[in-house]
């Protein structure tokens, strides 16, 4: 019998960053499961049509089932030239309608969707009303009774800038360390939507969720502004509030070096 | 054996008024199908768990498959007392996530959400971009290139006020006449978002879903302004454009007698 050669990988890989949006509540969060329900493994598969080969897809940020982005980028290795339309409108052709690529770009090696991030953007969307959401179920976080959105900003002072937010962080959180670094927490009012706008250079697992949760125990009366610090100081979870539904939180886009020449990478829930 | 004497129909029966909001894409339509897929086959079933009886539910505008609603105003009758709360919370209790009662008001036998709307509201969100929807899938139309919203505005001109619609109008519509006023037709973009607010009395058969199709191709520049005139005098629906996505289609309430005592019946899509 003949001995047979490997063939010779490709030398050539180009690397492609994408920028997609999604509606979270379809998928079990982003990352890859056996189940093939994230929203990488129909990336991968999408992808993977178009490229003609396997690929796997590196995300800004990782978000967990019911979360949703309107600008998450991520990147991938090829070895298949195509234009940049066959990597949204050829993927798009491939993905559940609840998933879309907004464009694509080639990029060199020193671009990488999560380590070359320099700033990462939430937005968590919360129904204020007595009434449960209906037109928007899955698409807002819900509290029945009126927040004080003025006490809510005034907590989210003590938490804006660089703190051990260990209080806020989920057991399973694998980050090297607590210390982050929020760059911005803006709380307002639209009617009967409360918005929180976050912004960091990388969040712990869970935190925005979690402070969400404390700040509605502010909002609600049930704790004063100051309990925040406290409990940022205290840095234990289990003396703060609970983790809030992911449904009213978004993914809103990445920072990266203006260098790597990409189109907007930040894109505001409308 | 003893002769069963049917038992005495209650003889007061109270009559409640409902604000109710929904994603359409869960639903066949807002009427009752044999399938019981409809608004009106979840809202029977809820009412009727809490009343107690059967009941049955008339709306303001029975929208079609797709077709979402910021505040549909139904009415129905009942045997059973009980707070408005009730008819809230407890009603919303057994609804699907995508349908919630937002009020309930107890009316007097003069009220009739369909007969007594003096006007209805439609708004049609339209997303105007190179790539399919996915994070708002299902939830906005969807058209791939440019729209010049101002020509839509100026054509949209024709067709405010009274005119015979039946260039407008679906071949299954039941109206007794195509002759409607369209009380305001408004144009306008947001970013990547082009919405049109539609207001009438009451409207054909698919006439919103029509409109859109038309402006759509003179929008695109398919069509001059003038031609949805002509559209209009020769009343023949084969030489319009076709019926656009129900998708982006939002019932935003309708009008009624201030001597009804409702809470607000309109919502705009946010």
């Amino acid at each position: 019998m003949e001995r047979r050669v490997a063939q010779r990988p490709a030398v050539f890989l180009l690397r492609i960053a994408l920028c997609v949006e999604y509606e979270g509540s379809a998928f079990c969060g982003f990352q890859s499961q056996p189940e093939a329900c994230g929203v990488q493994d129909a990336l991968e598969r999408a992808v993977g049509a178009v490229a003609g080969h396997a690929a796997s897809i590196v995300a800004a940020g990782r978000t967990d089932a019911g979360v949703h982005a309107t600008s998450q980028i991520v990147h991938f290795d090829t070895q298949a030239s195509r234009p940049d339309s066959a990597w949204v409108r050829g993927v798009n052709a491939h993905l559940p309608d609840t998933l879309a690529v907004l464009w694509a770009r080639p990029v060199d090696e020193s671009f990488h969707a999560r380590f070359a991030a320099r700033a990462r953007y939430y937005t968590y969307l919360l129904l204020d009303r007595p009434q449960r959401p209906g037109l928007n179920a899955r698409r807002v976080g819900w509290y029945h009774r009126p927040l004080d959105v003025h006490a809510m900003a005034d907590a989210s002072a003590f938490l804006r800038g660089t703190h051990d937010f260990s209080a806020f962080r989920a057991a399973e959180c694998q980050a090297k360390t607590p210390v982050k670094t929020l760059l911005a927490l803006d709380v307002a009012r639209d009617g009967e939507l409360v918005r929180l706008d976050f912004a960091a250079h990388a969040f712990l697992h869970h935190m925005v969720r979690n402070i969400v949760g404390a700040l509605v125990y502010v909002g609600s009366g049930r704790q004063p502004a100051a309990w925040i610090g406290e409990l940022l100081a205290a840095r234990d979870r289990t003396r703060s509030a609970p983790t809030f539904a992911p449904d009213g939180l978004y993914f809103t886009g990445a920072d990266y070096d203006a260098t790597h020449g990409l189109p907007a990478t930040r894109r505001a829930v409308s």
